[in-house]
């Protein structure tokens, strides 16, 4: 089996890859949030893995590669919220999120689709483990490190950090977490600002909820990943990719409950892709610079001169070293869609 | 908006369609359960209400179409159930039900894409609602139409005959159904043989398994269908659909279930596809005659005198009227395949 070296994000060097059972892979990488469509920036970390997954094959792995699927959560469309709220429509009329869902999935796929990625092995979904996520949670409480306040319920991070380096990975100074007092949404139930909700108590127009030990409520973003990559990789893994910007609090927050359910340091390997900017910005709402893949794949956007295939933006992408900032032109594309020869 | 009539299984006739709600329609269609490749059977109910959704959105009617995936339940590949029960292997060494769910879930959506069938607003998988399963057996429980024995929980059949007509779906006699003393497995945890499980303690070699009030274990089928009608359709809802095999148990107990936790009959229309014959004999594991879909397409198989086109099997399937038998033959696909002009 040939080798392969990694730049290990959570030990900042580069490690030969040993796997923890011979001959096999584990690998969990962050899927999308499917409240809306992709966008080119969900495009990197997808296709990169793809390579990553694709070489780890090659090498001769037998590889269970699990991707999941964002679909709990807020889901409202906007303004719709406060309408359902008061309306008396009838229960066919009303927003149902599972429709949004269902309908930015399928774009999802199509768009993976085209980009010539491989499906992973297992594609969980965070509405298909609200069990697993509340197990996981009850056991956090059991063990002293979360706390339930209101119906909500909080991971204690300064219990944690007592003990354990919380922002390690992340390269966040615990100190000034903990210190932080912004105030946000839910801080006053926080025994501290710095830590992270579990579980969150539904108010009265939130529509995706269910019923748990502490309230009608959905889960944290954070505990759906710990909870699906246990259920399907085991409590230590080898690889957990995703993008730069999941560093902090994502994957910093996965580390904490994971190593506190399960007695072990989760992943062996974090590998984060870099991000890609929009003629050097920052890709955001405020800027008007988020093109979606369908606009990118038809041209129909205000920054592009012309429409590019799936291919082109594969090759564009891999083009520049995963960890490196790709800077999206249009020029750049065409660069692209020249150097790239396609098969007739 | 233009008239559609339809013939009603649950009242043996042909009846003029009226949504609940103007305007908008609800429909449910049991979906396929992914422990195995689809076949050509399975192709049939898609197919069918695929023209179905089609002409209601046609007539102008707001759709909301869910279709399952049922993916809870027993998915050890053949032998491997015994190996794991025993093994000491690593974890990423045993089978992971779920890796076969996705590799079928993503086989069928490849088969529908080729059948140009338009995806459902909604694909509901069973490993996704437990919460809900769980929360409608305790309410039958709590309305006394279910019992909990080691574990397993039961719904009583006796005593829901007792104030409602089961059987007049598919129009089985109560006291022929409550008198079978056929032994199967678990008949011994019931009080009647015509009980029907809603959740199962799993014994240690089952790898699917969820926590519970009553076990560790899975959900029943049929309660899972209705906790995702009542989910995403609510108490009442106007189409139900699915195979002829399926009226009795499966939509039969689902008519029970929901009409006692929702105090109303759950469905309006229930309509019913024929089934499929093969040379004029049924398709079964038995005959050695199940084509699945692949083979169908690439005439892999001893029965296939050549391979023929998703679109041909949908024209041969929808020439037949939903409600006849349809009997597969080289000779009847052919002639399809001859009447079916494609566009260049």
């Amino acid at each position: 089996m040939g080798q392969l070296k990694v730049y290990n994000s959570y030990f900042r060097e580069k490690q030969v890859f040993e796997s923890l059972v011979p001959g096999y892979v584990g690998m969990y990488v962050c899927g999308p949030t499917v409240s809306g469509e992709s966008h080119l920036g969900h495009a990197r970390p997808y296709i990169t893995f793809d390579v990553v997954y694709r070489y780890l094959v090659h090498l001769g792995y037998k590889v269970r590669y699990v991707r999941n699927i964002t679909d709990a959560g807020h889901f409202e469309e906007e303004g719709r919220e406060a309408e359902d709220k008061i309306s008396k429509k009838a229960f066919l009329e009303k927003l149902e999120p599972m429709e949004l869902v269902q309908k930015y999935t399928n774009l999802f796929h199509w768009a993976m689709e085209k980009f010539n990625t491989i499906p992973p092995t297992i594609e969980p979904t965070a509405t298909g483990h609200i069990v697993e996520q509340i197990n996981m949670i009850q056991d956090l409480i059991k063990k002293g490190y979360a706390y339930e306040k209101n119906g909500s319920v909080y991971f204690d991070v300064k219990k944690y950090a007592s003990g354990h380096d919380y922002g390690k990975l992340s390269g966040r100074i615990v100190e000034d977490l903990l210190e932080n007092t912004r105030e946000l949404e839910g801080q006053e139930e926080k025994r501290n600002p710095a830590d992270f909700a579990l579980w969150k108590a539904a108010p009265p127009e939130h529509i995706m909820r269910w019923n748990s030990p502490w309230s009608e409520g959905f889960p944290g973003w954070h505990i759906e990943c710990s909870a699906m990559a246990t259920k399907y990789l085991g409590v230590q893994f080898d690889i957990h990719g995703g993008g730069m910007d999941l560093l902090f609090p994502h994957h910093e927050s996965e580390i904490a409950q994971s190593t506190i359910c399960n007695h072990a340091t989760p992943v062996r390997y974090w590998i984060h892709n870099n991000m890609i900017t929009i003629n050097g910005r920052k890709m955001g709402k405020s800027y008007n610079n988020v093109i979606r893949l369908t606009e990118l794949f038809s041209g129909d956007h205000p920054i592009l001169v012309k429409a590019y295939s799936p291919m082109t933006v594969r090759f564009f992408i891999l083009q520049t070293h995963y960890r490196s900032t790709l800077d999206f032109s249009n020029e750049a594309l065409q660069a692209a869609e020249k150097g790239l020869i396609l098969d007739p």
